[in-house]
């Protein structure tokens, strides 16, 4: 339990109180859009500038979660603020964030559809038109990894290297997305849920027609750029 | 950011702000029947007797949708009021009223199922009372097109153009559908959403039973003319 | 429009009022269970000892319905009390009541999986003790019947003739369901489409196992007299 | 009826209320997961150190549940304190509890998706980690069994001896699952629903890789021991 910052970060606790706050809203989206049942899932967020990120505590629910359910970390995963037990997940999250530093959000989901091709080990095709905007193509499969040590993080980190996507499907385990901002990473989770449920969808009756390679890089790009206000 | 009416629209002023108060409140009906996640999806209505139309803003959260998010524009897609950048679909809109006097109002989705057969470019076979009811035949598939120029727009136009359905399934995308006002429009996608699903099961475990096309021609003529109030 | 009863019914005016109260407060739970989209399906309820039941108006939508959405017709279907048009149901409800003294209570819906069912012109089988419970055997399919005359009544009456089911898949249409009072019909069109799904589901990936049908018997009667308060 | 404890459990009059309060407020998980729907399913819970345990009465929807539709039962399924008549499952939960004193709470539905495998008798083979973590293996599918005598649970306490399972699929049935609490029974029940629908989710498409037995054992045993608070 770590009630106050240590001393020599004492000048961030507003911010780091702020971090909290907004971390903490971010994760009702999760059961909002049905991608968590129970205590499953997390949703982090690096403080800008800093070595330090928010995320969830181990086996918060998600009726009442507040901002002191959310503990702070540093990018070992070693708690420095917060009463709880961080995710089982931090040390994923930390990963993750030592080895990218334009992560600022990372989310991690059990969500059905994507669950379900990540149990068969199979990308999600880039069939869809917002999938090549969030995308870029196809969803990519992570390697089956135990959690306790950095192998979910390597995974992750190894299987996004090759690719644009923001969300990584790890074998037979889940979702984990990252993006600029926690809400960004947050986006990334609800709209891969989507195009896997309605990839599957369409493949129950036939197969989906393709897009053309090209065409899915000019729905990316003008996506990246000109979408949103 | 064009926060006033330009002065020779300006006697249009209380009816611009009554079609965005309306506008703003039927996008209520996407989320609240699950036929969009997060900020895809956008209703449209024309001003009747004008060549304007209110339009959702880009990249807009629906939960706290107000008239303020609603951008208003002309039939070439160009901003005449509001403070956001329109849905980046709104040169579709507008090619449509531009070249369909009849319709008053349209709704765009990505909704899951009509979204799958669009995946597979199918249509979606009249096999129910409901669907002969409110589309009067098959569900039509259009072509695949790339977002930017007016393709959307004429492919959307020409499909309709052989079909009594108010709706079109665009390849690899998603649904438009079209309406005197922008309630039909919107009742339109709710009813293409809920019978895309339905015929979807039923194929699941066999071949639906076929509507002799008289029967459907009868059920079509009488929910036009006898339903409702 | 018809504001008030005919003066030889005068004296069922509070009970009437309470009818449409009561019928009213019973489609809540029609969209509550994701058994209706829009202003599809209707509850209809006897008024007991009388030729009068209360039906849905036309069209109205479920999120604003009070006791005056509700229309008081006689047996034959002819409005004696509302400002409405009945639901276009009310020929298919009436002749219901007219043949079948036992039924003080019916609903309507095109819900999901029970409509796939008929769709297929297949009827549900009865491989889940629930069902065993509920519907005494398999949920049977009635004939197509276009709108408009007594012929979807007459198939209704027909088909649950043979059966112990309250429900019926009239083909390619939807669900009729009957019950001693309205609350009893809405539970079993909600008990439907949940059987309705769950074995569909279970079929997706092989064979639901039979239930003997003297088990199914055992499970009937001992539902029908023992369970509730 | 029996409004008051017997004279000889007098003392227990507090902790008999908290408990009834309690178990009705878990119950609310149930329709919030999609796990039941209208009166169906129900969880018990035992009084710690006693042969007392308290279960929601027979049919009464979830709506309105209050700790008063909580019926109070000793080891034998007789009802001690309650106006109501037990859930019909009673007798079931009785032997449970008499069989397995490590037991301290019970929930019982017929959720979609493992009612489905239930239907087929087949166990939900373990190819999620979020499924080696809490089942720590399949989950079995127990006997069909009538209500009435001790057949179900029989069936319940014979098939989880071989299984570190805290749920059961009964066949043709539904879902039984087991706790120390109430609490993680209801978490058994609503994570049971989850995996089932994704491994039929992965399955529509082909085969979920499989996950070597000494993985789910590490698994199983760092979530048991390392996750939560």
């Amino acid at each position: 339990m770590t009630a106050t910052l240590p001393g020599h970060l004492d000048h961030l606790t507003d911010r780091v109180a702020a971090l909290r706050q907004e971390t903490a809203a971010l994760h009702a989206h999760l059961p909002g859009n049905g991608l968590v049942v129970w205590t499953a899932g997390n949703v982090s967020q690096r403080l800008p500038g800093t070595d330090l990120f928010a995320i969830k505590g181990s086996g918060v629910p998600y009726d009442d979660l507040t901002a002191d359910d959310m503990v702070v970390c540093d990018l070992d995963g070693r708690v420095v603020l917060g009463d709880r037990a961080p995710s089982s997940d931090t040390d994923a999250h930390a990963y993750v964030y030592r080895h990218r530093s334009d992560v600022g959000g990372q989310v991690h989901t059990h969500s059905t559809y994507a669950t379900a091709w990540a149990a068969r080990g199979e990308p999600i095709p880039c069939v869809l038109t917002m999938m090549a905007d969030e995308f870029g193509g196809e969803i990519p499969v992570g390697p089956f990894a135990l959690i306790g040590d950095d192998s979910i993080g390597r995974g992750i980190v190894a299987t996004l290297q090759h690719s644009r996507s923001p969300a990584v499907l790890m074998q037979n385990h889940g979702v984990f997305t990252v993006g600029r901002t926690g809400r960004a990473a947050v986006k990334a989770a609800v709209m891969c849920e989507d195009v896997a449920r309605t990839v599957h969808v369409a493949r129950q009756l036939g197969s989906p027609l393709p897009i053309a390679a090209d065409d899915v890089d000019r729905l990316f790009d003008r996506y990246q750029h000109a979408y949103g206000q």
